[in-house]
């Protein structure tokens, strides 16, 4: 009897949009608005669900708190109120699309929680542009 | 590494819901209110996620502004401030529930964006009524 | 010491916004898409406050089923799933406008609600376009 | 031609967090405030899925009405305004946690819906904490 | 040039309405579901405004980390996961009613926040039920 | 009869909070994360109210399209996908707070719209903070 729990957290972040092997011409066609060289941001909004199943005793599936403490160290502590190109090492050459941060964000908390539980990660950039990820194929 | 890219939209119109082969007692018996001849309506939100690969190189499953144009062609300039039982060729001979109306628009959105890339359709009828479809399995 | 008691409902309705003295050319200019003469719909969301003194013994401005009973009286079972322009009577002279309509539910509400209370009334047309109106001032 | 259809409907209960067999602290130390033994409560949202094929002549997985008296029944009469621990039988030998909930409910509606049909709850116990279950795998 | 800063918090409690002087019957006839003597709980959601000028240098009207830390200690800490009628003294003798609640809140924040500037207090007992108390008047 | 007719907007943009006259460590005091120096992000959600008069033939107290016209023309083209300190002259030699970025877009608006009508601004800087200014008093 697998149930999945999902826990929301938030981070404001800055980021630019771009490919620094293309000229400017060809990232503004590409990314348009998103590649402004002074940076534009957001309020992301994460979802994180884990999946397995119910302890017959405390009726978790996880920890909230654990889950709390996984989501603040490794996501909220290293990404909120930064930009996410210039102080977040794990854009330094990866373009910060919310489909690559939600990799990003999976991979990290793939580290910390037991292996046994299936991780999905959902990541709003708006209320209306929003990516998942569930992990490898 | 497949992520689901999802936007949302939203149109306004009016429908019915009622069988023609019919009787009225037997259409408001099945449809209630919903089947009053002159006519209600909806804001219908609208979530479309598509599902791929990762491009390595711009970070992109697909470009949003792509996925915004397909869905205001074929979806919000078709649907939006009409009446669908009236205006909307799709629905001359089928009922637009919600159940129809989101396979109508997963059916033509199919035909204009990339065959590797898996579609999803997410229809709200109000906030509390709401359906999805994810192509015929 | 006033407090104000908030309570939100919904009704879905169709309609359309033109003057039957203008011509089509000039109806479309004005109300443009709003105008179509085979009508469009809403999921119309209303918020209604009452503000007065807290009854001492009950803690209550005004009994929330009390406020429910004429929100449903007076406005969902007279405009859910109506045409407002052909159905219901208040506008039949009147154009249906998001407010006019706020005006018409005050209206309405006020020959119910107790006079020593105010009477606010929110009402959204979509989430994104909204009016209120406090009585005559 | 499998089409999801979702109905929203909520509750307020009472409930807290405990094991018997546990001594305070190491309830306190798993439950945290959740094990207070004057209870807490919240406002639960549910959100049932049903999945099926669509009626050619209706266009409806399952009659929106009949969904909604199912869950007025089995889950609204009989926690809404409860005390899950004292007042729900379910819950008299179960943890009412939102992971034990949801299955509570599933388990409720799988007896009253069409075997045929797909059963899916969500169940938010807060808007940043809720759960999943689609039944047993 | 009054600004009005707002705060959302947010706490979960159980409560229970009822007037001891009062039969169990009258205070059905009046409360309903929510004189049930097991309790019930609900997700309050809390938005303080506070109005006055601001501050030439610093572009604030209160410093949010200022506000924040008056609703954590004095809301918070003191309501969250707590019995209202059992726990929080201020509910001794006085009818936790969502009218009573915010009237409690507004006068433990009065004392806390500079004179010089507005307090409103909206709560939420639910989304479809709020209040709003914004001092006497 | 006076109508308040709202419309909601969005733009997303980086900021970055501090004064240049104060050293770092006064900088971190008084702002926190938000004075750091790479800039961080938010989707600003806005929201601008109109009252007046309802005009008696197309009940409306301002034509949607035009007022979304000034909110475009003025605010979304201006700030959206900005970095507020760098590129918008409005905060130049003022500090992007959200109560600064509310009166500037006031006093844009201002400039705009019909002088007999009332202009209110709310600007959401992330869901749990946000701000209101309704103009001088």
């Amino acid at each position: 009897m697998n149930v999945t729990v999902y826990r929301k957290a938030h981070f404001n972040a800055a980021h630019r949009l771009f490919v620094p092997t293309w000229d400017d011409a060809k990232n503004a066609q590409v990314f348009g608005k998103c590649s402004n060289p002074n940076y534009h941001g957001h309020n992301y909004e994460l979802e994180v669900g884990v999946t397995g199943p119910v302890d017959p005793i405390t009726g978790f599936v996880i920890s909230l708190d654990e889950l709390k403490g996984y989501i603040k160290e490794e996501i909220e502590d290293a990404f909120d109120h930064k930009n996410l190109n210039v102080e977040v090492a794990e854009f330094a050459q990866l373009i910060p699309t919310a489909e690559n941060i939600a990799i990003v964000i999976w991979n990290k908390l793939r580290q910390k929680i037991a292996a046994h539980l299936q991780i999905d990660v959902t990541l709003y950039e708006t209320p209306r542009n929003f990516v998942s990820y569930n992990g490898p194929v």
